[in-house]
């Protein structure tokens, strides 16, 4: 089907513009002399991931037990599932590594160590288990120095657990915006990460991965001397919110929302379109950024920036375009014509459908199926 | 399955607070004198809106086309698609509609009118359309004194389309926090309604149903003078948004995300949960409020708040649940416990999920199926 097409709202990912995103990431992850594990979150989408492993990924980041079960059973065994384990999902994660998956585990506390050696024991196999580090404390793991780390590895380590690896996540670059600022906090989260493995292999446990990323880091990373891996998530489609940080143009951006003008507020400068939050997610991820959009981007139905037409309000499927020095907003925006709309947010953005539409050059349109639920 | 046994992160909801609110609503609109057609975008849940209909509403309001093709397969026939009309979709409107289905359709503008008129005559069928009306500039619709509206209704009535009614929605009620004031935007709503209707009449255009609401407009108009029906959707779930609108107690709140502790990170007085944005959505509807809860307010398992415990953070699958006063966080919230967390806006979060847990008073569920989509 031709974009045109479509019903609205829609998720629509550019395929020139996501392929281009890919190549850049995975050129720039192999000069670097790491391989590179996708986080799928971003998408849960079978299409866009084979084309991220076709282009070189080892394996693949999931944030869910859900994620792992699909993208098991569509051909990819090597998966971090990059999430603290909470003791009730052992079986479920259990099932999976049964089955064949190669699913590794993450833990940063020492009653999650002990529940998965217990577990293992009680169920007579085993888990390979990546410790989490925290490299910028904004949200989960060890510090490098943390007396703890040991302490955990040696739980499992003597408790016959493979401690297979640290991984660590600086997301709190997505609060950055200059160049430098980026590289200096990929380097902590080098080198953070680095000195934690060598900590845990100077006390006689074996740590063979360290696995580090963000897509800001990721991409501003100038070397990654003894890192064995990195990962990173909405590099592959990129938004609003990322051309903030700096690490992409708008013209990068793959997703965008196809909607349709339903009516105008000519008094206020509003034209109506059927994309609200159920359409755009509820992120406002650029309102603490150098520049705000609202809920996104408007743009015409071939994907050029329409500049001062940026969504500033959205009720459940109703979004609000405020448009800059218009004085004839039912001429220009017609009732029934077709925008897309750039997110903030393209993992929150792409969470709200069952399928993406991926765009040719051509126009015509195929489905692209994502799952959705834990 | 027991509550507790419920993998994580889950939608609950108690059955019993629903069932107080659907009464509450129902009563109060029946002691009115209207008829009340709920709003079904806040669950898209058959088994939520068979409860509705138990108590006495008559039809339904619908948000997408979707909603009114699953729930007529579901046995509903009288449904109001409110948002208005994009012309590429009269087709399948239209499919609905000849299956049987008593769909009305709305309209604000003259290219609409035009749209539907000629859509109708080339397929030799017909629509109810009701105008929408503004009676509080938040969003879409015709001001009471428009022009315009007459022209519109016309355009439809002499086209051959039956000019079913009006309506609007105060939505700006959300931004309130009086009760006199809740009182008089209920009025205003009211008000303008019904002289739009007394337009479209003096000149000729039979205008049968009067439809307002929202909310917190339905629960604080202390008559109806002219309304025939009211419609509402949050009402059935409520959630810490109407509690800061001050239209329920957090007590009424029927919703809650069932979360696991996964870490924490005492030096910060941080308990990290399994409930990220994609559990409890990206609203942040209390950060205007008098209150702001964070992307949630954290309760035991039994459904008590923990005052002073809200999800100040949110990743993709992480909450960030911040413990005011708490020298023992790993003890009083070890690895593995289960907590309950009241969400912002309930029709939001319940989007996140392909299905609710329904929850009586022994603490057993039921999986209520929701749909996804448009």
């Amino acid at each position: 089907m031709k974009l045109e097409q479509l019903d609205t709202p829609a998720a629509i990912i550019d395929i020139a513009r996501m392929q281009r995103n890919i190549d850049r990431m995975q050129t720039h992850l192999n000069a670097l002399g790491v391989t590179f594990r996708p986080h799928v979150k971003t998408t849960k989408c079978a299409d866009v991931v084979r084309a991220q492993i076709a282009a070189g990924a080892r394996g693949i980041t999931v944030s869910t037990l859900k994620e792992a079960e699909e993208f098991f059973a569509a051909g990819v065994a090597d998966i971090l599932y990059a999430v603290g384990m909470a003791p009730a999902k052992l079986p479920r994660a259990l099932a999976l590594k049964q089955n064949g998956c190669d699913l590794k585990i993450i833990a940063d506390n020492v009653a999650a160590a002990v529940a998965i050696v217990e577990f293992c024991k009680a169920a007579n196999d085993t888990f390979e288990v990546w410790l989490e580090i925290d490299t910028d404390g904004h949200r989960s793991g060890l510090t490098p120095d943390d007396d703890a780390l040991v302490s955990i590895g040696r739980v499992l380590h003597d408790g016959g657990i493979e401690v297979g690896g640290v991984m660590t996540h600086a997301g709190s670059s997505y609060e950055l915006n200059d160049p430098e600022a980026l590289a200096a906090l990929a380097e902590q989260e080098r080198a953070g990460c680095v000195h934690a493995a060598q900590r845990l292999r100077d006390a006689g446990i074996p740590c063979r991965t360290v696995s580090i990323g963000s897509t800001p880091t990721a991409l501003a990373a100038r070397h990654l001397e003894g890192v064995t891996e990195v990962r990173a998530g909405v590099y592959v489609l990129f938004d609003l919110v990322m051309a903030n940080v700096g690490v992409c143009d708008s013209s990068d951006i793959a997703l965008s929302v196809l909607a349709s003008v339903i009516g105008h507020q000519p008094g206020k400068g509003w034209v109506i379109v059927d994309a609200g939050w159920m359409a755009m997610s509820r992120d406002r991820g650029t309102s603490k950024q150098t520049r705000d959009y609202g809920y996104g981007l408007a743009c015409a139905l071939d994907g050029t920036p329409l500049e001062g037409c940026e969504l500033v309000g959205a009720n459940q499927e109703h979004g609000i375009l405020a448009v800059a020095n218009c004085d004839d907003l039912a001429g220009r925006f017609p009732i029934g014509m077709k925008l897309r709309i750039l997110p903030n947010h393209a993992c929150a953005t792409g969470a709200q459908y069952p399928a993406y539409h991926g765009l040719s050059s051509d126009g015509s349109t195929v489905e692209w199926p994502r799952f959705h639920g834990w």
